[in-house]
This record gives C-alpha cells, sequence and structure tokens, in this order.
C-alpha cells in the first residue's frame, strides 16, 4: 500500500528519532491569513516598526504560527492514529520565526506505556521544530493515546518521563535583543504593565467569536494538519467535524488580548487540555488567571505565567471544573503558559 | 477591570486626538486576501508591471485595503459602543499604501452633540491614517451616534462640523508620478474611458456575489476590526451576525469592475450611507450613476465622481429611494467617491 | 452597454488571437492561501530550501496556481456564456512561476463548429500564460460550447484541431536545473520513487474533505475567475452555487499526496473532464491509477503519466464509468496528467 496508514503503538520505540516531513517556507502570507482566521491583535507581531522598537530586527510571526506549522508536520507521524491528545509539557519558544524562515520538525519518542486494556498505549515524545539554520526555535513535550494495530503485540517496558509542573522561570530563552525600555503602551491598546497584574486576579476576556467550518479547515490546512476528523464529515457517527485543538488555542489567545494586550510574546507553554471538543457553530470566549509572575534579564521585560481557558455558549464566568475536578462541559482549553510583558 | 469597555459620549471633548492601537505591517498577504475575499480586479492594484506603466513604482494596495486597515484601529476607541455608523465625508487617499508599509491611525474629534432624549449623542472625528515615516495616507471624517454611559453627564456645548457635501476637485491629491499616457485598456478588460462617461449615466454592474459568515468574518478580522456585533451570534436578539458596512463597500466596489473597469484608484470619499444591514446569505449585487467629471494635473488622468450602490435580493433595476426619500429596504450601500480614470 | 456581455459563438473567429485582461503580480500570500484552501503538501511547492536541494533557486508557486491564474483570465473572453467546459488537452507547463512574477494569458482560437442545433457551438483555444518576461510559463488547449447570441448568424467553415490524446513524453519541459539525484524521500513523507510505480497500478488516496460554500467562492475569486454560477446562488433553478472545475483539480490533486508524495510537479495535462457538478456539502475523495512511465533527461527525475479521479460521497472504490461507458454520478473528476518524480 502506497498510502500513509499512520503509526500505531507498536509502531514506536523509546529513544527512537522520527524526522518529520514537508519542511515550510512562511512567509507575510502566513501571517496576514493568521490575522483573517483570528483577533489577533498583539503589537510586537502586527508591526515591523513596533517590533524594532522593541529591539528586534522586525515583527516574528506570531508564536502560534511556529507552534501550529511544527506541530502539524508531526500528525502523520505521532497522532493520526491518536485516540486521544493527553497533554503537552516542557514547551519552550527558542528562536522568533522570520517571514522567509523555512520550518521543519523531528520528535524523539520520550516514554512509552501500554493501557491496561492492552487495546493502546500512550506515546511521549519531545518535539523540536528547527529553521533553515538548524537551529531549534521550539520544543515541547506531547502525549497522546494511540490504538494498537495488533492487540497481541507485546507490550513495551512502560517508561513515563518525569516532566515538569512548569517551565521554571530561569529556563525561559528570551528572543535576542528584546529591550521593552522604550515599549509605548498607546500603540498596543491597553496601558496595564506587568506591576500591575497580581498572582491570582482573574480577567474576562468579553468578547466572543461564533466559529465557522471554513474557517477552522482553512486554518487546519494552513497548518498542514492531516488529521481527518477536523475535514471529512463522514469520519464521526455524528457527521460533525472536530475542531483542531489549536484553533481553539490560537482563538483564545486572541481573545486575551482585550485584558492582557501587552502580554506580548509566548515564550512557554507549561500545560494543556483539551477539556472538550469544539465545533463549529460554537461561540468561544476566553477568560484567564494569572498564576505566577517573574523577572527576566531582558531590559523593562517581565514575566507572566497565566492560566488560559477557552469556553463556549452557556459557560458561567470564570467556568473551569465541577466538584469533582471534572471539566465542565463548556469549558473547550485550559491552557498554562508563560508570557513576557513590559515592567 | 483591564478590558476595554469602549468609550461612551461623555468620554469625548472637543479637539482631542485619540491615538489608535495596533500599528500594522501589510505585505503582499494582505492582497492576496483581498483578491480572495472580494472579486477585484482593477489592473493597477493587481499587477506590478501594470503599475509601473502608469508611472508608479509597484502595484500598491488596493485603495480600500487602507481605508479598512486605518478604519479597523479606530473601531475600539470610537465605535465599540456605537449606536449607528451616521456618515462620512473629506476622505481623501494623500499617498499610496505599499507592501512593507506600517500603518497606524488617529483621530482628532471635531464635533459633538447630545441627542435631545439626553441618552446618546452624535461624535464626529476626522482620522488620519499614517505611514512608518508618518505621513498621512488616507484622511476622513465620519460621525457615530453613541452611548452615554450615564445619562445625567452634563451635555457639552453641541459643535457640529461644517462639512463639505464633497471633495472639491482641486482638493484631489494624485499619486506621484501618475501618468495614463501609455495606458493600455487591452490589459484592464474593458474600453471605455474616461469621456465615454456622461454625467447621469447608471450603470448596472450585473454581477452578484452570495455573501457566507465566513468570508465577512475572515475580512473584518483582517482589518482588526473589533466590533463584537459582527464575530458572536449572541450579541443580537435574532442571532444575526451584522456584516460589517465595510465588507459591503468592498464588495461593490469590486463588482463595480464589470462597467468600471478603468476607474482605477479611489482618491476621495465624498459621502456614504450604510441604508440597510446586510446579513450571510444575501446575494449583493451594485449599480453606479455617474454624478460629477473633473480633468487633474496628471497626464492623461481624469477624475470621475460616482454613487456606487449596493443592494441585495429582491432590489429593482437602480433602487435607491421611496417617494419619502427613504432608503429603500434591498438598499445596503449608498456611496459617493472620486475615481481616476484615464482620459 | 459598458458592462462586459461576454462573447458569443459568433463573436470568434479562426485564428483571432485575444488579449486577456487583468495581469497579475503574485507573492507568498498566493501560496499561504493555497495551503489554507487545499491539503497541499508537495515539498517542492513548501519549502526553498528543499526546491533549493532539487536546483531550484527557490520553491516554485504550486503549478496549479499557474494554471489557475492563467485560466481565470480567459474566463471573462471564453467562457462567460460557456454552456459546458469539453476538455483540456496538450497543456506544458514551461517555466516555474516565482513569487513576484506578473502573470498574464492569451489564447489563439484553433477551431470552431457549429452544433447541428445552430442555437450554439464548440470553440477551441489555445491558452497561453506569460510571465513579465514575455516568456511562457504554461500552454495548453481547451474547447468549450458556446451559446450564440443569433441563431440565424451563419456557420463558419468547421475546423477540429486534431490535438495529441497525449502529451508525449519526449515533449515534456523540465524545469532549469531540476536535479532529484540528492533528493530525500524523509522530508517528503513518502519513501516510493518512479521505481515503486506500475503501469496499471491503482491507489486509493484514502483522505476526503467536505467543501464549504466559502472556500470554493475564496478560491475561485483568487484566481480572477468571474463565472457567476460560482458566487450568484440565484443563477441556477436550484438555488446551489456551482463549484468551479479548478477547485475539484486542485482539492483532487492534493489529496493524491497520500500515495503520490513524490509527484513533485505537474508538467503536463494531458485531457480532463469535469464529469459532475461539485456542490457545498459534497465530501472530495480521490483515486489514481498509472497510465505510463517515461524518463526524462534531468538528473534523477523520471515522469509518471498519472489519471487522477475524484469523486464524491457514496462512490464505490475506484469508480468511474458504467458499462455504457458513462461516468457515475459520483465522479466529478478525469484528469490525465504528467507528473515529475525521483527515479
Amino acid at each position: 500500500m502506497k498510502t500513509n496508514p499512520g503509526r500505531f503503538f507498536e509502531d514506536y520505540s523509546l529513544g527512537e528519532v522520527i524526522v518529520h516531513a514537508v519542511p515550510r517556507t512562511v512567509s507575510g502570507g502566513e501571517r496576514a491569513l493568521y490575522h483573517a482566521l483570528y483577533p489577533a491583535r498583539h503589537a510586537l507581531h502586527s508591526s515591523d516598526e513596533f517590533a524594532r522598537a522593541c529591539g528586534l530586527p522586525a515583527a516574528p510571526l506570531d508564536d502560534l504560527i511556529a507552534f501550529h506549522t511544527v506541530f502539524g508536520k508531526t500528525v502523520p507521524d505521532i497522532s493520526l492514529n491518536a485516540i486521544a491528545n493527553l497533554g503537552y509539557a516542557e514547551g519552550r519558544w527558542l528562536k522568533p520565526v522570520w517571514p522567509g524562515d523555512t520550518i521543519r520538525s523531528e520528535s524523539t519518542v520520550i516514554g512509552l506505556k501500554q493501557n491496561s486494556n492492552g487495546t493502546s498505549g500512550v506515546v511521549y515524545v519531545r518535539t523540536r521544530g528547527l529553521n533553515q539554520h538548524g537551529e531549534a526555535v521550539l520544543e515541547y513535550v506531547r502525549w497522546v493515546m494511540v490504538r494498537k494495530r495488533d492487540p497481541e503485540a507485546p507490550a513495551p517496558e512502560a517508561v513515563v518521563p518525569d516532566l515538569k509542573k512548569s517551565v521554571p522561570a530561569d529556563a525561559i530563552v528570551l528572543p535576542e535583543g528584546l529591550d521593552f525600555t522604550r515599549y509605548d503602551t498607546t500603540l498596543v491598546g491597553e496601558a496595564h504593565r506587568w506591576g500591575d497584574y497580581a498572582v491570582g486576579e482573574r480577567i474576562d476576556h468579553v468578547d466572543g467569536v461564533t466559529v465557522e467550518e471554513a474557517e477552522h479547515m482553512l486554518a487546519t490546512r494552513l497548518w498542514q494538519n492531516t488529521a481527518k476528523v477536523h475535514f471529512d464529515r463522514t469520519q464521526r457517527p455524528d457527521g460533525k467535524r472536530l475542531i483542531y485543538g489549536g484553533h481553539v488555542i490560537s482563538l483564545a489567545r486572541a481573545l486575551s488580548f482585550n485584558g492582557l494586550a501587552n502580554a506580548q510574546m509566548i515564550v512557554a507553554l507549561n500545560a494543556g487540555a483539551h477539556a472538550n471538543p469544539c465545533f463549529a457553530g460554537d461561540t468561544v470566549r476566553a477568560w484567564s488567571e494569572v498564576l505566577d509572575k517573574a523577572e527576566t534579564g531582558a531590559p523593562g521585560v517581565g514575566a507572566l505565567r497565566l492560566r488560559l481557558v477557552a469556553v463556549k455558549d452557556g459557560a458561567a464566568p470564570f467556568a473551569l471544573k465541577d466538584e469533582a475536578g471534572k471539566y465542565l462541559p463548556e469549558v473547550l482549553l485550559d491552557l498554562d503558559y508563560w508570557a513576557l510583558m513590559p515592567i
């Protein structure tokens, strides 16, 4: 058979490095599409002038363009036969991605654990995105539950990696040259700086977006993500197309501009759960909670650790979990990340 | 509260200059998206070669890309709490916008008049779009009806600016170097030149476009326009998403290619009314009327003042107003502008 | 009348050259949109680095971007009043199209034959796409059935061009510098090379895409294709918008990546039939058959002649024609082309 059936649980071996296919050169076209697909307004990614005033040579592409591009390439090798996308950890943005860069991805299998039912298992990979100079632009750990092809295949020795609960502030990598001492909040649209946010503070981002099929499919294809359930309504018994979880991440992050406009760059992904599926017709909203704060070595730059929650129609204010600790049905996403902010 | 509640009527003061947020660098990506979103075919904006034959260094971005980009930035400060977008006047395009330019906006409050009911008022602003060199690329006056936060807030002294009914032909600013003496109508697709149009002439542009939710949302987001009613179906009691009026302007302008293919550049906006709301599913058509003609100082370049009317399903030919002078329900847009044409 | 009514059968004369309107400068924006509109993943068009490793100066735009751009320009002159798009032949890609190129089109009328009913006729044109240097980038023959304006207009002398059943392998034009000796299948995503495919082999490409109205309209507008039936739901009695046949070509070609990932460049179009109409809501799948194989003069480069068939919901495996030789109702497209592959 010439087509790619995807890998099954028994096809992974510990320590294996998987080189993912289809390198991709990005341009101003991806930026324009990102602005059309999401209500993204962070000034550092929108304006070359603003980025230069912050010490960068030009506006980098949105940090989530880098994430989606790197992630999309892993799908044919990692998650084509996945039953569930279980989690993220130890994500760090290592270099900005600029128009003209060519991005590719590779993953190392760092953990394997067969489920007790014997028909599936959990695969842990550390994925790195690389640019045309061979420099890492992004790395993160993801673990997914993958079907076995043959339930009789022997279980591998169980190895579960020891993952950090969150990226320590001193492990954050700052873009070379970043300097917020001349940062102009007027051009950003909000006056609130790092010092204005307190740990425990919660922000309702107010705005909402009703999602269309065409939008999430355009976005998901743009990242060359090939998972069938996003595009083909015959894949699920209910005839619905499941929206790529990364689409919800980008929507929520863009919505969080209203209240976190100065949280300019995402520099670390601590954890993330796609709590419930999202479908076309849902109206997505977002709220954030400040989890932690840290200083950084760059002039005028502070870091804020944020929980970003996406919810849909019918969610109560700051909806998250029920008393049993289970995500409420209206909760779509619970993401934990570090962003940079002017002090 | 960290989120932007928008301004209310009592938050504006006469003479105040509002610097709008989020400068934006545009590229070939915005041009490609414009061609995907609208049936735009004007050769000067489509082809670098054609633009060079007309004395320009390259093809500028569509004049309405400039308009929407500048306009979108004003929404969070001017029209987030607007009840109605009442009118435009004295609009002039002052410099072409090129790929690579960074655009920002600022507005001066030039008029304020509280309504007799005491709960709202009309705000007049003169908005300017600026490029990265600080040069004005566009200016226009807009007035909107804005809610008061506190009905008890005192009314400001009423000041209604004295606005020109239309931009005088001699106030039109011509792009530097523009020269239509070598203009090739074959490459444009129509033979009709400035001399072929007569004042009073009306043109039915024949074509129609049925609008989808995904399209108008992609477009409106692309201009970083944040008005909730365009994106969130829970904002209106009828569950409909209101289409950004500028989307209808661009649709109608692009449709007007068929009959006005040589009306290459929009150089002035004299007046404009969004007569009725547009919703997804509507099929939009357009017709034009020649209102005036003028010569210009540029070689081979004439100016045509045009009324551009967008209508939807069920409109009679050249539908506009009823006997009482009220817009017919099928009329979406009544726009008055100057365009440049080869003599 | 100022608008373009399109040409009718009696408006064409044998040997006439029609210069089509609206030259178009393409950029990375068109590439990004192509990746958003279609699940395109061929590495040579995705990555500048990969293209350079194959001897090209950078990644050319997708071969079908060139085709659609050239084709779209012909619509106002050739197929605005067409009853049916009957066929393609002798198509050859002659030069890659790069970001920054400006493309225009011209067609020569090479055949005319009035139908026996006297109300329509078949027009054969050879269309060439040209870049800003006047170099041909693409040529193909297309024939369409066109209405007569006046049934009484005299029939022209019937001339039916003698067209090749397929482009001979030695007439294929190879992109300058193309060299597959350092070709890396890992980065492409599939190991199957030219030697792994046998004439007669059929490949089910497995994946499917459910099509939305917004998507096909964005795509068709992007190519400045003005045929009314694609955009205006009032054009057909059933209220449906007919999907541009080229949208199905691009969908099927992109889907064929899964099983033909190394069929990097389309270099010839031998024949093509839009067997049945496609509408929004259809889920499109594709299968291929290897029709022929040939060596080429370029290092490491072989050619594969492929039948690409697009089908929709309900199609049986490898659906094509019924016993009477008529296309089955689920078949949308039957395309015959040459592609280049590493030996």
